[in-house]
């Protein structure tokens, strides 16, 4: 098989066999095949699209062009959530140690922030000594244990897809719906993870901005899921305007942790799509099929405590302190350095940004412009308001940290762009729009 | 200006404009855009074909990479002709001393033979010591002196073209109309010449096999060439069997120096496309609208000699004995061992495949598997009979010359198969199909 052969068939617009893509992946993992060969490869891909066949084949030959994971010994579903991306959306912090409650296997491997969006990772380690280079032996000794782990991507898990991924982003083969797909699905796979809940997050603060786009790369992700043998469902969310009510890394570890002690009220669309996220996990995991049992069942977990002595678990797992689900003001601080804005008028919130919000939080200290950036944990925003609240003048609508006077400036600046105050009420936006099957 | 953008631009669909394609050769010839990004972005054009505008403004772009020719000094018209090669296909040889004896300038840059077709400097260097290697001040003395000059590409010349050729051919780009329209004419405009004759052939043995497809290709080249300001036009040739009786290096060269000397029975078919082909530089260099007023004075400098005294001029220029024109038997030998084809029945030439004919030559000795290959000049094919001639039985069809018995025998198993003779004589082919204005 020569690489040359594989461009043009894929250039002729000719559909690839499983062969064909294995040859590609390892070549891309092992270094086999050159990089400009890889490139027109990609090219050759963007504008001669993958069918779903071919993207399952291509996803499982990148998952399988490095070392995978596998649960099966465990004996129960090993259920993931996959977000793509969002500001304030730290859904799995608290829906990892959740769903583990139902006696589902929770192997979740997450990433770090990247431009105005945060990142799993980057939240747990807000937490002292909390550990997300987790070996493979312990992960495999963690998940059997208590059922859960939250770990980072290893070297050795799908590196044709880190390769492909770092081409497509140099030679301009992003935004290919089959590529982004195989990329998602590949890391999960390899992951282990046989059920799979998508998160396609729309709107301003999203990947995919139109409703339209996420919802086509919904429908491709369940369907190519569904080829390769993954129980998947996705559900498309509002990412117009923040989720919750922290936006940073500390301040959203603090959230999760007051929200599994039981305070529903403190972020209510937050808490919304915990239950409904995990329900749907519980769903596809086989494990609870109607909806409204999983979402009591896991809101039942909340009032035991039994989901916060998860959490408490895994952090003890991961190097940390349990105090921190005990105490969590104690420990998860907000840095120094505050900037209290205030309602210039009554009315009620028309406008708050996900993709400003997320941004000013950036500025403060809270993520990072290149991927080497240090974060500042305890950086970052706290809305007292949110979309469509009503306000006197005056009100507080939003407090900002930082550790350093021209990061608070400059985060401030941007944040004072993000909201608008209007007379009239807005119309409410649902929080989940559709649900892909 | 970023490579990115250029990319994602034409990947889109977006027309290109002409510094964006100096971006593109000047970072392919200087090495400052990385391989992976150009051969994305040959994909792209590939699966986006560039419009005529695009075409003649990358066309540019590359002929301005590196150093250029320029004539203008001469005051007399820069004419060259182009062929898409062909097996036999040794007219340039003949053609520049001659175009050269009507006053045009004539800077003609050739190539290698590869695969089973020929190429001119190969040809030129079966005479001893004959140097194609002529530096840029030596082919401006040259060209004052004598009017003509047969050289190879410097390395200087349209590097961008040198560097894209090898990647589209190394990441399966090859095969695109504008693209090798680009790299055909950046290379003569960056020779200088601004009249160009196309030789674009068709059927077995040429680069296109289907007319149609060599059509469209002579189509592109003189729309490009026009928009670039080049006077140009295409003749459509057939080359589904060998053009003339020669098919080597010597003895092609011993073909042209004899018609030369005036036996233009010698190889009819040869003698007519030279004297067409001449004719059309003529018109389209502006010297003699009428075609046929030009193959009358084209003949006229065969039969008084002076095509033949201008072979010497250049012979001698090129550091080469000029007593090959007066007695090129003596210099221009065939291999020492013969083999003979004779007819095994009487009737008439049905088939003699232009393609077969050349492979047999390269497995003789008279080509190059691979471009460091050496070349045997005294190695090829002398054809008695060409398509179409009667022939009794026992009539000798050709004589093949290797230096090596294992390559004669290889030689003549493969020219087993290139002929067949039949009871009818076939209908004839016209050798000049088409004429693109």
């Amino acid at each position: 098989m020569r690489m040359i052969d594989i461009i043009i068939k894929k250039r002729n617009n000719r559909p690839l066999n499983e062969s064909e893509f294995d040859f590609v992946a390892q070549g891309a993992a092992k270094g086999a095949v050159p990089d400009y060969q890889l490139s027109a490869f990609l090219m050759a891909c963007f504008l001669n699209p993958l069918t779903d066949k071919e993207t399952a084949a291509f996803t499982k030959a990148m998952a399988y062009s490095g070392g995978r994971l596998d649960f099966a010994y465990l004996k129960k579903p090993a259920v993931d959530k996959h977000s793509t991306g969002g500001v304030g959306d730290g859904i799995s912090l608290a829906l990892a140690p959740l769903v583990a409650c139902a006696g589902l296997a929770v192997p979740m491997m997450s990433g770090r922030g990247l431009g105005h969006t945060g990142g799993t990772l980057d939240k747990l380690e807000s937490i002292k000594n909390f550990n997300v280079r987790t070996p493979v032996k312990r992960i495999y000794k963690q998940m059997e244990a208590i059922g859960v782990c939250m770990f980072g991507q290893t070297a050795d898990l799908a590196p044709a897809d880190k390769k492909l991924y770092a081409l497509r982003d140099a030679a301009g083969t992003v935004e290919s719906r089959p590529l982004i797909t195989a990329s998602i699905l590949s890391k999960k796979y390899a992951e282990g993870a046989r059920s799979l809940l998508m998160d396609v997050k729309y709107g301003g603060g999203a990947f995919m901005q139109k409703y339209a786009d996420s919802k086509k790369l919904a429908l491709a992700l369940v369907r190519t899921a569904k080829l390769m043998g993954i129980s998947c469902r996705a559900l498309l969310t509002d990412m117009d305007t923040p989720l919750g009510r922290a936006i940073g890394n500390a301040n959203e570890m603090l959230q999760t942790i007051l929200i599994l002690k039981g305070d529903k009220n403190l972020a209510p669309d937050f808490y919304e799509l915990l239950i409904q996220t995990g329900a749907h996990m519980l769903a596809i995991g086989g494990v609870e099929k109607d909806l409204k049992a999983a979402a009591r069942r896991l809101e039942g977990y909340i009032q035991t405590g039994a989901a916060l002595q998860k959490l408490k678990e895994i952090i003890k797992w991961h190097g940390g302190n349990p105090d921190v689900a005990d105490n969590p003001r104690k420990h998860l601080k907000n840095a120094p350095l505050e900037y209290i804005f205030k309602t210039p008028a009554a009315g009620f919130i028309g406008r708050l940004d996900a993709k400003l919000c997320g941004q000013a939080a950036v500025l403060l200290g809270a993520g990072r412009g290149k991927m080497e950036d240090n974060i500042d944990h305890g950086a970052g925003i706290w809305l007292e308001k949110k979309l469509g609240g009503r306000v006197a003048k005056g009100d507080i609508i939003a407090r900002l940290y930082a550790s350093d006077k021209t990061k608070l400036k400059e985060g401030a600046a941007l944040f004072a762009q993000a909201f608008a105050i209007q007379k009239n009420k807005p119309a409410p936006r649902p929080l989940i729009r559709e649900i892909i099957k």
